[in-house]
């Protein structure tokens, strides 16, 4: 019974080129029948929200919002299940966690923590190229010896769409 | 776009007459229009997702599951979206927090701790009382001077659908 | 090389009674031998730590701070070693796992959820009688059926010390 | 009142150059007068808490760990004030915040989610250059731009013991 979720992780502020990045990955993981799981704020948690939302077809709900503070009115408007840990920051890990796989979105220092706890977790982890920042520089890496794999680089709308389409079926 | 949602808490283990408690109170909350939000394991808290799963009415999703540990598998079969907080037992924390209102069904020390974050944290508090436990025993207790009101008894599974329903109107 | 740790756990707020009981619990875990654990804030906590600071004899360091916020200036003069965790309410539970044994000092529903998770992560617990609130009305119960033990109630400072010794020889 | 501190952050597992270089690490911090905490379990963490408790001179405790478990006795033998979480992964983030400062020695995924931690929440971090591995990698690097400075890499013993001792005079 358990829905499928991607994570996306990105910064909290995003220009208007970084938000159209975020809205094109939400809308491509609720069109590819997945819920979108992020940290439930602004700048490329509220676009990606937004994106999954307004797209043409995706399943219920399509957003998850893991909050860092107390109160579940924090949460961005595109929000749908809200879940409010009151723990901060070590919210991070709970986002990857909750995740079948992790989607970069450019993204500063608070995204990389994101990053490596998708590693250390054990999650599949890409990066959306076109929004740049942490995603795309630890885009190809293989972040430390446990795991044989790397970080998967996604070069476009139609690369991501098919890595969602892969994810399907595992 | 926030889907307003009850905690259940209560016991890892529950006999018989605590889980048809538990699974009444689960449809309870489904009929009502909530989405239930719990602890994601067994005992009452299965029996909760599976009296919502179940219910003859309830909105998408009906379960919302909150894990102690870092492994989305580890959710019980009814449970729709599922958080692997990999925070252990400070994941009761952000079981009441996420929820608009608490309800207790039965409970050992485990549930005495997510009563006791409920009332630290404001959240509306009630206790059913044919499920015994911590929850019958702190029914109609102020736990603490900082809140006004005490801990909502609800007497029978008519009490509880006014509750709900009284919930609706905030 | 571990040090044994007391966690002394009440109230942020507390009246001259309660504070003067909080500084003789601090004061006699140091002079056991033991460094006091608490949340690192005022009221119970603070007199705790300043009780044991000032006591006329104590091991080093007599006293570790385990705050709900980020910053380690918010912790109280006579915190020692301070841990920022950054995770809110839930450093609830660090404070009574760090500890070998823990102690109520009167309390409101904050220190009931810590009573709880102390139960439930099977450490020894003892409320100071003198001090009242959720201590006092929990001493002498057993909080749920899987552990056969009842809270220890300690009537005196002469009660606190003997309990303290016993602590020792375990 | 307070002590303090400076993390080690660094991988579980370390051969026998990694162990040395967490040693001479450990060593350098209690000889500048600052308690060293760090996760509190094997490789890097253990040996710099070895190191520490070795050095020739040093504050008192010299070591504090941070564990993800519920059990203080799963610390290394030199962990002196040992703090068990029970959050798991997600402790990475109070030790960080506990810390004046942060240095990293080698370093996988787990560590990356330091470092990152360490910038996001406006901490001082080096990075010890002659352990290799995440710390190396990001040492000169400015993480995000919501700071102004950069990592500071140490190229030997010399150099750490300079920026230990320029850490006092803040």
């Amino acid at each position: 019974m358990r829905r499928r979720m991607i994570a996306v992780i990105g910064s909290g502020a995003a220009d208007d080129a970084l938000t159209a990045h975020a809205e094109d990955v939400g809308a491509a993981i609720a069109v590819a029948g997945f819920a979108g799981v992020c940290g439930g704020l602004g700048g490329v948690m509220s676009a990606a929200c937004r994106g999954a939302v307004n797209a043409p077809s995706g399943p219920t709900p399509r957003t998850v919002a893991i909050l860092p503070g107390t109160d579940t009115s924090s949460a961005n408007a595109w929000a749908e299940v809200v879940i409010a840990t009151g723990i901060g920051h070590a919210r991070n890990l709970p986002i990857v966690l909750s995740a079948d796989a992790v989607v970069a979105v450019g993204g500063g220092a608070g995204t990389l923590s994101e990053i490596a706890h998708s590693w250390q977790e054990g999650r599949r982890l890409a990066a959306y190229l076109p929004a740049g920042g942490w995603g795309e520089k630890i885009a190809g890496m293989t972040l430390d010896p446990k795991r044989p794999d790397s970080v998967v680089g996604l070069a476009d709308e139609r690369a991501l769409a098919h890595w969602l389409d892969s994810l399907l079926c595992d």
